[in-house]
């Protein structure tokens, strides 16, 4: 039963993530830097955005050391523009694929215990007063964090 | 435990609702009448067809009768500007809460089980095939969907 509950919540993570691969899949380079709206960020930059979003929840589900933290300054600290790409579009969308291949093969081995643990940004006494700042918590906040760019990312012509 | 986990993914609809009605009362009339990017939907469009989506979660979940089965025409079945509004800005956002209220009063009394029935647009012999066909599922899925256009209404400046 707990099972079930787990493996729900890991399919609809892998339901949100393959989607959007889908939509990258029909994109060419030409495309991928283009911006979503006028004045708004690039399809290239959402995606390097989210390799870094989903990069971070390694340490902060506890389990594993970053991947690509060179990509950081150009796709987190800063804005759109402001810095060079540090990738090709070949190596950005394979970072991309294997952080969230090491995420997904993490959590599909946690069981729920696992699931509840606090996650490593939030203190022992924080945590103590509000359990719900759980792995879980941080899983499901990153998956709607991906629907929030898909969204973006589907207005894209 | 089992308590434990299902709080948190209520908690999760509830942050990601929340953070949409704050977007929401942000904007004034004339500004939900805007399109989120040149020739895609309104953002007055977008709350109506949230609106239906988490109306038509009711039956879906078991947990009650529609509320605003008028809104289907303008906000489903037709793209926007096809048919005129039928209601007001705060009419509608009255509805918009109204359902998504009449959600969370119901889901916060689910137990593990009943989140993982099936839910009533799946067939008895597909559920036994796949059990990940239950409630949980549509509840992240449509958490997830409000996610994906509440990166849209983001865009409106």
């Amino acid at each position: 039963m707990d099972e079930l509950f787990v493996t729900t919540v890991v399919t609809s993570w892998k339901q949100i993530v393959n989607r959007l691969d889908e939509r990258l899949a029909s994109l060419d380079n030409e495309q991928l830097q283009k911006q979503i709206a006028p004045n708004r960020n690039r399809l290239f930059y959402l995606l390097g955005h989210l390799t870094v979003v989903h990069d971070r929840m390694l340490p902060l589900l506890g389990i594993g050391e970053r991947l690509h933290p060179e990509l950081d300054e150009a796709y987190l600290t800063n804005p759109d523009q402001t810095l060079s790409d540090p990738l090709s579009v070949p190596d950005l969308k394979k970072a991309w694929s294997e952080v969230n291949a090491a995420i997904t093969s993490a959590v599909e081995k946690f069981s729920v215990d696992d699931w509840l643990k606090k996650h490593t940004a939030v203190s022992d006494e924080d945590f103590s007063k509000n359990p719900t700042r759980n792995r879980l918590a941080v899983f499901l906040n990153r998956t709607n964090h991906t629907s929030f760019h898909t969204g973006q990312i589907a207005l894209a012509k």
